[in-house]
Order: structure tokens, then sequence, then C-alpha cells
């Protein structure tokens, strides 16, 4: 895995956990939403085995929370985002692309229903707050948004319930995908949600404030011993495998919902309040010209890199790579790109030029898992 | 320097000089406004040394732009700062406090005026476009506002004036502080301002698109061999002494520009028409009830952390250092820190409660330098 040395600064805002996750030996960090992230406490591929075959604790504290409360909450979240959240009920959650007037994503966050005139969106890596804070002033909208101190701590893996109901009790089995129930900790009352950036099951517990972080984070690992508990974090090849997209990575704002294969979350017509309307309407309606898709990239394993890699087809660039790994249980390199619609087909060959070499690879319809 | 691990990612641009600055033998990058920005090449202390005595090519890359451009260009960026703007003229660049409707920092960026309806915002460590956009979408303006693909080259030192007539002819020396000029790069009209994020003079090339990144950075180096010049980056120990704040460290939301040391940027009557100009002027009218401040930090030579350091008087707190490092010419840790209005006044002895135990420290009322 290709790395950097960073500088530790203020900018790179230390979580509830911090002090722990270096207690666990955590060897790699990102930086999102201008928080520490832990990558990988093991190397890459022994967490991801892990995670696989039993559970992990994530500091993901970096899915900062925008909120909003006041009369005009439930408008201002539907202006926000193409998907119709007219059905959404208190203790749902949803997955809203976030879009500019152009249709550009400028996040692909979670929104989380906590009253009829409360929601938490549960970010990805941008400052999602201004441009909600932005509209809703310069609409006049009767509510607050600002981010509470609120720091997800994820427990993924297959053995998630066994260890969740052991922390919380038996009631935790019984929460729905993308749906959360309010659970006592040492007297507090926490949001618990099926959901995480895995494919592999579990849970997201929504930590208000920092006091209860050190406790939580020990409470996990004393009740999963047995289970073979670990820490952990999001695994590169875990959620390449999974197609799951990374907003600033496989998505930036040069993309609209349609190329990232969330068209199905669109819902646009003339009466839809949403930014952006318009112009995806406008994308419905002739279609996408090209689309994320997932690859399979053979030859020796690849070393992740930060800048993309170009897709060929008869010489020709079609598409671009953004992200390309070895996978351990696939044996050939994983990858996701933006293919042009004329080479997305399921089972297209094409050349990918990577720093290694050009290499032969098939684009797949669906994800690996 | 107390450093991390981080994965590269694609999360995290690389720039127009990035090859160089790998080449160039970079050994810490940050990561700000979601782009690589490299700290330093030797170590902080040399590149120090070597920035107060000779010259520096910064690749500041991660200054990025937010173009606002239109007929309403003007008025838009008059709503987002106190600051009064109706003198500025086509060439001029003001530093302004952007500030949302609770008089909080979202950043503290240097507008640059191109033409009469043409702005860029050249921002610190915030997605300020966002903001920007969701003002300008909100209020119906007539602008366009996006980040053109413009990375500032910083050239800084003692010998920046000697080295930019070399490249870009004696005509640059007659630049004035905080403004621009246009040069011709090889048959490129580019904006070179004199500005940038260190005291030691020097200038700012905004370079458009990447492929004049190589070739500028080559005829800088080409031209200032015998100046001893040399890659840097921002100076953790130089931007110290000189009282240059950092945002997202030394500055957060929860800072109004008072408390900032801004107030003199800030005008706020009735017919202000900034986002904030209320909750600002009730603050103008009691004053702020703390303030940044310089310290001088006595003992040895103290480790830069991420976390705030406790400021002490009398065994109670009275304030917070956010940043502390050892200056070589100061003979002492220089820091800067927020303090109570009951102890900022200059000369005032406090205790800082740092990892490496309490200190004795002076409060300043000026900068080091």
């Amino acid at each position: 895995m290709s790395q950097h040395i960073i500088s530790v600064s203020a900018r790179h805002r230390e979580t509830p956990f911090t002090r722990r996750v270096n207690a666990a030996g955590v060897k790699c960090y990102s930086v999102y939403n201008h928080m520490l992230l832990p990558v990988f406490f093991d190397s890459v591929e022994a967490d991801y085995r892990h995670l696989k075959d039993h559970v992990q604790v994530w500091d993901v504290s970096c899915e900062r929370q925008v909120e909003i409360v006041g009369p005009d909450a439930a408008k201002l979240l539907q202006i926000l985002t193409p998907r119709n959240l007219s059905t959404m009920t208190v203790g749902q959650c949803r997955y809203i692309p976030v879009v500019d007037d152009k249709g550009g994503m400028l996040n692909d966050p979670v929104a989380v229903k906590l009253a009829e005139d409360r929601y938490w969106i549960s970010i990805a890596d941008s400052d999602l707050l201004f441009w909600v804070k932005g509209l809703a002033i310069g609409f006049e909208l009767d509510v607050e948004v600002f981010e509470p101190d609120v720091s997800p701590l994820g427990v993924q893996g297959p053995k998630s319930d066994e260890l969740m109901a052991r922390v919380f009790g038996d009631a935790v089995r019984e929460i729905k995908f993308f749906r959360f129930e309010r659970f006592d900790f040492q007297g507090v009352s926490l949001c618990v949600a099926r959901s995480g950036y895995s494919k592999q099951g579990g849970f997201e517990i929504y930590v208000d404030g920092t006091e209860l972080g050190e406790p939580l984070w020990d409470a996990l690992f004393a009740a999963g011993e047995d289970l073979n508990v670990r820490a952990g974090g999001p695994n590169l090849i875990e959620r390449v495998e999974g197609g799951l997209l990374s907003y600033g990575g496989d998505i930036t704002r040069e993309n609209n919902p349609y190329e990232c294969g969330l068209g199905k979350f669109c819902s646009v017509d003339e009466n839809s309040v949403c930014i952006g309307r318009d112009a995806l309407a406008e994308i419905a309606r002739t279609g996408p010209s090209k689309q994320i898709r997932s690859l399979a990239i053979e030859g020796d394993p690849l070393i992740p890199a930060a800048s993309p890699w170009p897709i060929l087809a008869d010489g020709k660039p079609v598409g671009r790579v953004s992200v390309g790994v070895w996978s351990p249980d696939h044996r050939t390199n994983v990858a996701l790109g933006i293919v042009d619609k004329s080479h997305w087909d399921d089972g297209t060959r094409v050349i990918i030029a990577t720093p290694q070499g050009e290499r032969n690879a098939t684009i797949m319809e669906k994800s690996f898992k």
C-alpha cells in the first residue's frame, strides 16, 4: 500500500476514540472531513481477512453530522436531494445524492430522520454544512443548521450482531437495515443504526459528545474478546469488491448521480423542488454517456494510486479507473472506474494503462460481491 | 515534529507540481482542501533557516480558487464578508474574513479582483465553494460560481525579488504588496501577486491548468541555482513567529473575527449587506471576551500537538494554546492561543499545561516578528 508521511496538525481533528485507536496500534490514518480516520491496524490485507471472518470496531467519527432542526427541516432536506423523501418516517436512514445546480455531486451522505422536524445528514468527505447553511440562509428557511458533536462508531463484520447484543441487549438484532433504534449505554440514550461502509453487515452507533467514547470502546472490546474483536477501518479491498463508492475519489463534482449508478434515487419532475432539477431531468431524458463500473484487472497485484489510470480500447481512451487493488479472495485486481457507454456492457474487454504497465481487464455489470 | 502515516488516496488530489515535489525529496505532506500540501523537505528547522536566508518555491496549489463571475459578482462578494470592499480596484488582493449568520469564521481567504465582474477567492482549508454557491442560488444572484483549475505557486524568502526578476523580468519588482500584475510565461499570461503565507516577502504565481506547472518549476530552479533556491512549504515555526493564523487550527467556526484580531476588517452598520451583520454588530458593541495572542513558552523545545493545551492562571483555565513550537531564532517556544480578556494584556504571566509538563509563559500583545 502506497503511503505518505503527514505532519500532526490541529487542522486534523482527533476523535473521542483517538487514544484507544493509537493504543490499538493504528498503522495508517487518512484525513476525512478535517479529522483523523484510522485506515488499518495490521495490514490492509490482514484487516480485510479479519473483517470478513470476525467483527471490527471502526472509529468513523469523521462521518460528521449536519443537523437540520426546525419547522422547515423537511422542506430543506427535499431541496437538497433529488431522492423523493415524502414517505421517509422517523427511525429511517436514507442514502441521498446531494447535487448542485448543474446536477454535479456535492456529497453522497446518509440522512437520518430523528423527528418530524429534525434530521442528521451523515456526510462523506466534503463540507456539506456550508452548502446546507448557505441554502437555508439564501432561501430564508426557518431552520437551524449546525455540526453537532456526534461521532459514529462502526461495528462491522459477520459477528456484529452477537457483539452488539452482548453490549446493548438482544433487541439490537431486530433493527432492520437502514433503520435506527435508541439504546441506553451507561444511562445515555444513543441512536444505533444497522448501516456502515462494508458489505459484511453491522451497525453504526452515533456517540454524543466525547465522554462516552472510551467507555463504549472498552465495553465492546471486553464483550468481544472470544469473538476476536479488533480495531479496524473502512477497508479498501472489501469496499471495492462490494462496489461502495468513495466521494472525492470515485465521485466528484464533475459527476452526476446517473453516472454514479444513483439514477434510481432521482425522482425529478415538474413538482420536484430539489436544486439541479432541470439539469437532472435533461440527463434522465438522454441517459448518461458514461457510468461507474466494476472491473477485473488481470496480472500481478497492483499498487493503488492517487491518480486515475486510463481505460483504453483500440488505443483510445474510453474511461478512467479511480481505484484498483488486489483481492485475495477473487485472485484478481478489483477496481472501480467510469466507462463510456460504448464500452460499459458486461464482459467488455479493455486495456488499463497502470503505472505497472498495460493490463487486460474486463468490465462488469455488477460488483464482485 | 510529530507525524502520522497516511494512505495514498484519490481523495487527496495531486497537483501540477507533485512530480517535481517528490523528485525534490519531500519528507512530509499535509492534506489541505482535499489536496497534498508539501510541508518540509529537510526538516522543519532546516527549512525555516533556509526560508529566512534564501528563497524557496512552494507548491501551494491547495490554496484553491473560488471563481465568481457575472453581473452580481461584486454584490455576492460583499454579502460574503464584513470587510468593506467598495474601494477595491482591479489588480488588488484583500484578506477577507468570511463568516456565517452567527458571525462564526468559515474561512479567511484572500479575494483577488480580476475584473469588475470577476473575482477569485483564494481559500484556506474549508470547502468555501459550497457556501458561496449555496448563497448565490438561494439569493438568486446572476453569477457563476466554480473552482477553476488554478494552482498557486509560492516564491518566498528574502531573495524572492531577485529570483522572480530573472524569470519574469525586472517589472515584478514593482508589484506592490497585495497587488497583482499579469506576466507572460512561455506565451501564457499569468497573475503574479506580491503575497504569501510567510513574513519573509515573496510572490504567488496563479498557474492556470497543469501544463505550465513543471516548466515554471524548472525555470525557477534553473534561474535560482546561485541563489540557493530550494523547494519548501508554509513553515510552522516561521508562521507562528509571524502570527500568521491557520484556519481549522487556530481559528474555527466557534470564533468570530474580533476574537481573531480581525476586527479592523469588519465594517458593520445598518447599510452592511453581509451575512452575520447583526451578530457582528453586537460583538463589536460589547467587544470580544477573548482574543488570539502570541505567547512565549519557557523551557525545553516543545513538540507540536493536534490537541490544544490549556492556559492556566491561579489554577483556572483562561484560554488554550492552539500551536506551540521551538524557535531557533528567539531561543524560546513560540505559540499562538486564545486568551480570556482578563489575562490578554501584554506581559501577563500564565501557565501552559503541555503534554511535556506545566510551563511558564508570557502573553504578548504583538507577534514575534
